[in-house]
């Protein structure tokens, strides 16, 4: 919720939303998982940006990707030093216009941030869940966020958006609630993880496990935290979301010490970068949700149940679609994009495609890239409904 | 040296150098290194394939990768499994064709199969080297196979041959002792590694090096194999080893089970295939042995002393070239081949250049593909002094 008083901001842009607090939504109707197991009662925290206007048609849900949260825009205290993860894109004026859409995002079930996950006390045992939390996939995911919208007194979503795993949720949305929105943009994602991306994740994943700190899953009652393997877990994944060029950009091959050291510490810049994303993400991730992302990542696969034909998959959708890939994307390519282009457009359904060219890999979905927030932009000044109170 | 009693190999083909010895070259010369550290004897071990003519013309040396040794073909045993690791290119008929050539393949230095390497007994201390063993660049490999081939009596090798790190190695055998060789075959190398290559084996480091049973490389003082960490990086290796074509055409998304079982065991076949080669490799590589590899596939770079301009770096160079690579190699890319040539061609060297079609992604190089063994066939068949004793 956009706080008014930003008299305190003067330093911050005028496109911020400012100062926002987290909710908590708590939900007691059991959710029945698809791995058989449900969920008594859980929570979700989110925060919403803008206002929803009289007719309640002006909402867009932001689904978030493996290690995102609810904090999309906008900041908690006038002291934080960054704003949330996607503020570039989300604001007054922004190509997620808060003048015009009243914006929700959550923090996904199994999550690390707030809502219910790992970190949370099991109601039936009295204990933290840890590794007994139930596996939870894309479709739970959704069918969570569905409850969230009811409670939030919206029928009906104006779009949902979400880049990567998030991407992947949007799709879920189109098929689970077909009725439910209008609009689906799907950002750098992927109808299903590759053989490649599932053994990216199980590298991460066997990081975590085989750390002597993991205790399997239950770290937290001895006291320990498996560091190291969530710091390779995130190394890894730094890789994966960066290209090629852009390493090469942003690092080449310069030496951190002007010339060479014959020695294992820090040696050229990509070390120092690599080592610092992984150490700083132990402070603040916690390594069984990381478990938790990878294996949702890894199963989802909607054309599964439909014969493997992705195009028979999403024939109950009704949302019009906008699909958006990054040329030096490797984790997600372009052309995974392209699959879910044809498999709409082979089963008759409305979608515009945009490849945006550019060098920053698969974060390319969190950059400022002006082509790519003009086609935001542009595609969402189309929707019907967007427009304050 | 080939065993010239095959009557027990009935089953192995006639293509086979059959079984072989490894031999050991000690030298007691110390050897200078780049880290500015000296070794003050060493040894080699190597085998022969194939006998060494009267004119001492036809000899050729095979150069290996990261994790492979002086085992470059025939069989240890007749109850070996497998044969050597290049077993599919060398012998009587094969491209690298022993009923014409000499052929010498060896462990490097800091090797852990035979070779002078962490596993050694430091002659000073009287201990196994372990961590101390001093950091070993392509330029000091070259150093040491240059004074085995005098060992040898050879006082020129009629090509060079190796891929991927063992490109690197013909290339600096065509600057360092550009007078010894007639032929470079530079298969799947590059001129160097780029920041997305050093970030990998960064993280394969760390794997190792974090590892609680690493003790800073003393594990065998301990009693302990730093297992995990060493398993991590060979699963990470295998990643960037195939295309994400093969692994797509290898094992796809097909489940181990059959059918989804929510848990972190195996769920799908490329975790499994990882989980195996990561397993299998701690029983056959030693640790501190894979960090000196990975720093030396870091450091090389032989343009960085001539300004970044690899044509510059090649000026010296007498040896004719091939280039060969792989087109579905992502850890080596076509492109990076292109760059050698072009460099080649800019400093007036003959070269010739071959894009081999193929999905295997890296390991390409290992397998036997028509095209590819035709055109080293066919390159090999017009040198001279090829010819049997």
């Amino acid at each position: 919720m956009t706080d008014s008083s930003k008299k305190g901001l003067d330093l911050r842009s005028s496109h911020s939303v400012g100062i926002v607090r987290p909710q908590v939504a708590a939900f007691n109707e059991p959710l029945a998982l698809d791995c058989g197991r449900s969920l008594p009662s859980y929570e979700l925290v989110y925060e919403t940006y803008g206002v929803l206007n009289a007719a309640c048609d002006n909402a867009i849900l932001i689904c978030h990707a493996l290690s995102g949260d609810h904090h999309a825009a906008g900041y908690h205290a006038e002291t934080d030093r960054k704003p949330g993860w996607w503020d570039s894109a989300i604001g007054p004026g922004k190509p997620i216009d808060t003048n015009r859409f009243f914006v929700v995002s959550l923090n996904n079930l199994g999550g690390c941030k707030g809502s219910t996950g790992p970190l949370s006390i099991d109601p039936i045992s009295g204990k933290p869940y840890g590794p007994d939390f139930p596996i939870v996939t894309v479709r739970d995911w959704v069918q969570s966020q569905h409850r969230l919208m009811l409670r939030l007194g919206i029928a009906h979503w104006a779009a949902v958006i979400g880049g990567s795993l998030g991407g992947m949720q949007v799709l879920q949305w189109s098929t689970s609630y077909p009725e439910a929105l209008s609009h689906a943009i799907v950002i750098a994602a992927a109808p299903k993880l590759s053989a490649q991306n599932i053994a990216f994740n199980e590298v991460a994943r066997q990081a975590i496990i085989t750390d002597p700190d993991f205790h399997g899953g239950r770290y937290a009652v001895q006291g320990t935290i498996p560091r190291r393997g969530l710091m390779l877990a995130r190394m890894l994944g730094h890789i994966t979301y960066l290209s090629d060029d852009a390493m090469r950009a942003k690092f080449g091959r310069e030496l951190r010490a002007g010339q060479i050291q014959y020695g294992f510490d820090v040696e050229f810049q990509v070390e120092s970068y690599l080592r610092h994303q992984g150490t700083s993400f132990v402070d603040r991730f916690d390594a069984n949700t990381y478990l938790l992302m990878t294996k949702a990542l890894d199963y989802f696969d909607p054309a599964h149940g439909a014969g493997d034909d992705l195009a028979v998959a999403l024939e109950s959708v009704k949302a019009s679609f906008l699909v958006i890939s990054f040329t030096s994307d490797w984790r997600f390519a372009p052309e995974r994009s392209r699959e879910i282009v044809r498999a709409l457009l082979a089963s008759g359904k409305r979608v515009s495609y945009a490849e945006i060219e550019s060098n920053h890999g698969h974060d390319a979905f969190l950059v400022t890239i002006p082509y790519y927030h003009r086609v935001l932009a542009g595609y969402l000044a189309l929707i019907n409904g967007g427009g304050a109170a």
